[in-house]
């Protein structure tokens, strides 16, 4: 005969054991909220109903886990951009600090800008000129010196306006974001104008982002034998490969080399990525973050120098892509917010 | 009271609960051979023992799995690269289907020797003369079509030797090491001569390397809005990245990001990544494929024009990197064989 008391000891093993079982990351979702820092809206919603959809086995919208390939823009989209991109300003600083040894700088742009501090001239030189300059001021170094150069940066500088390290400018909904995606079995890359070896060293800790998932702009290296006889790679005054506009099409394809189906960005620099993303067959997602914010963040698109809003825009409007009005969207902008 | 025959099925729960939650995998390995095609010998057991090292929690040699980054250079090391490399072989296929448009490629190398089916003159113009053609031929059409094109071929094509399609002739040795090294952790990954769009083809069912970790050589593309106004990426005549030799360590840097910990390759295509392998800190592994079996595969090292292994085996033999001898050291060669 059983004894019901040591049934019910049996069964809660049986209880224990089936929860085991169960997905536990689906059955935690199921009690807490993955992306609290969203309002509820049409552009949550859009997502949620995205994921839903492409994970749901048995349904014609359903995606195999490998190919669950999500792209995201990392300047404007994942942390800030202004008031000019946070790689500018290492750059600044790193161009400074070596400019006693570069006199001919004074008079060549746009390290004569940078040295003078004139941020508005620099912004007009756009993008490719920053990377120009974080090259050439960065060459004659190994890449692992490069890389404490830009770790070290981050403990000490602060962004002029929030006083506070730059990596503490992440978008924490979109942080929330992409561990919601990951939980869901999606493969989570930056695709960014911004350079790789630079975002490599502080994304994996930001995003959960590891060095081999971000693909961005490029210098170029080359292998030789420092002085010990170790071999190194030298960071060499080249750009190899700019990770933007119609680059970034060209970036997914030879980095990873399958069609995202989810792509955000925040500019026009990120629109053929979208529009590369939708092309595909099946379930597709665009999204855009647009900057409505200028009391918690900042509010910009059309006319900015950095980080234009406008065709990606009008495009995002006409076909219905997900644009995430900052303002509206988001109880949070940063983790550090009250 | 409890009776016993009720403990006793609480018992068995319990037992199925301790065997759920101990690590599958490493419980199957227990009782099966993870390498069952590896004759017992100094090869496997280097590579067993350094896995067992970096796996070991609580060693000094524990590596964290984020950082178990292993690499592999393709022909020659994963799958057969004679008589000539098979991304050659699938050039001259394509070549001569569309050299009736091109009457000029008679006169001009490497298309001269393609067109004249001369494979001597082929392997002496080297890798790089290869890309060049692969690239020339295959400009003007879209990665799509190109992807496609290689699938279609893979299916008629067969090896001149073996009479087998290419994608048979993988390794069955390094196949399985692939597979435990994911088993235990490790990230694999091809760096390899070859085009990366080529690989990435067949890569992720005969290694199970998904596209995104697959390095390789790359030609130029363009993003363009095709006739039906959906966005294409056009592959244009020019060769964009030779991830050899040198190369190979840019082309980690580039695209992985991080040093890898294990290097296996098979030529001196292949130096440069085991050095750059083996100058980073903590535990490293570096092996070689020494193709040395003529009756079951083919024998060549220091006087082969494809995949001539010279300098690498000198440091691998001063070094004590493990140095595979395919004719001891694999039990089998092809997945094919009795």
């Amino acid at each position: 005969m059983r004894s019901l008391s040591n049934f019910g000891r049996c069964a809660a093993w049986a209880a224990l054991l089936g929860l085991l079982l169960s997905a536990p990351g689906v059955a935690a979702f199921a009690q807490t909220d993955p992306m609290p820092s969203w309002n509820d809206g049409p552009a949550r919603k859009s997502i949620t109903d995205f994921v839903a959809k492409v994970t749901t086995q048995g349904s014609p919208d359903f995606v195999p886990p490998a190919e669950r390939i999500a792209v995201f823009d990392n300047d404007g989209t994942l942390w800030c951009e202004q008031p000019i991109y946070f790689q500018a300003a290492f750059a600044l600083d790193q161009v400074k600090a070596i400019a006693a040894k570069r006199p001919e700088w004074k008079q060549q742009q746009p390290f004569k800008a940078f040295l003078a501090g004139d941020k508005k001239a620099l912004a007009e030189q756009g993008q490719k000129a920053l990377l120009t300059l974080v090259g050439a001021a960065h060459s004659g170094i190994t890449t692992d010196t490069y890389a404490r150069s830009v770790a070290e940066w981050l403990t000490t500088a602060r962004h002029p306006r929030f006083n506070r390290p730059y990596n503490e400018l992440t978008y924490q909904p979109m942080v929330e974001l992409l561990a919601y995606l990951r939980a869901n079995g999606f493969k989570t890359f930056i695709v960014s104008g911004g350079g790789v070896e630079f975002m490599r060293v502080w994304a994996e800790k930001a995003y959960g982002i590891p060095p081999e998932q971000v693909v961005g702009s490029s210098g170029a290296t080359k292998f030789e034998f420092g002085p010990d006889g170790k071999p190194v790679l030298m960071k060499e005054p080249k750009i190899e490969f700019i990770d933007d506009g119609p680059g970034k099409p060209v970036g997914i394809n030879r980095f990873i080399g399958r069609r995202p189906i989810l792509a955000f960005g925040n500019s026009d620099g990120d629109h053929q990525m979208l529009q590369w993303t939708m092309a595909g067959s099946g379930p597709r997602f665009a999204g855009i973050v647009h900057h409505t914010d200028s009391t918690r963040e900042y509010a910009y698109d059309r006319e900015s120098k950095i980080g234009k809003l406008d065709k990606a825009w009008d495009e995002a409007k006409a076909k219905g892509w997900t644009v995430v009005d900052m303002k509206q969207d988001w109880k949070k902008v940063f983790a550090f917010e009250p």
